[in-house]
């Protein structure tokens, strides 16, 4: 079965901002190379969400993961993203999709987080 | 010398956002207890910038790091951000105040991200 992760980001008028995310799906493709990564936003960039799972389910995926690249689970990743994702779960009965909760909840990222900050604060001593 | 951390987030109207970040800064103290680490929002919730620094700089602290937990350089953060924080600087000329760029931007991070999103996705499978 092939199988997709949707990387749901908030979106900016800068373009630079995708920069992480679209980093991100590569780094997936490599090393998931079985796992198609996309990137898609909330507002601000292209693809939406709905012609992001359009484009997989249009392409033979039949279980997407859609992961929130958000820093915390705030009111988006309550009401709206929910709401998308039923939708487009509505819209295509044959694919499987999952929304997991926002990367910035999970210990792994907040710990990678750190480090950064304390290699930061290193950098700059003596 | 005493250092600090300031992790610098956007802020949201949803308490629970903040989650994150007060783990983080948490994690922070745990993992270094010389450096107090304190949150700070550019939006809706408190502390801000400068009345985290001001009462950093009351504590004795001569050598602040902020560090935006925000996702990647948008424009808050190539705008108001170091616009900010050029003003504490100013407010505190005793004080060595450094800013870093987005958690979002570095690869351990990022790296991060994408063991979490490939964990859910194995997660679910079979």
């Amino acid at each position: 079965m092939t199988e997709a992760i949707v990387l749901f980001a908030h979106g900016a008028r800068d373009p630079e901002w995708a920069g992480p995310v679209r980093r991100l799906a590569a780094l997936l493709e490599s090393r998931a190379p079985a796992v198609r990564a996309r990137p898609a936003f909330l507002e601000f960039m292209t693809p939406d969400l709905d012609a992001a799972v359009d484009e997989l389910v249009a392409e033979g995926v039949r279980r997407i993961l859609v992961v929130p690249v958000f820093l915390a689970q705030g009111g988006h990743l309550k009401r709206d993203v929910p709401q998308q994702v039923a939708a487009a779960a509505r819209r295509h009965p044959d694919c499987s999709l999952i929304l997991a909760k926002a990367v910035g909840e999970d210990d792994r990222v907040l710990a990678a987080m750190g480090e950064f900050a304390l290699t930061e604060l290193a950098a700059g001593d003596g």
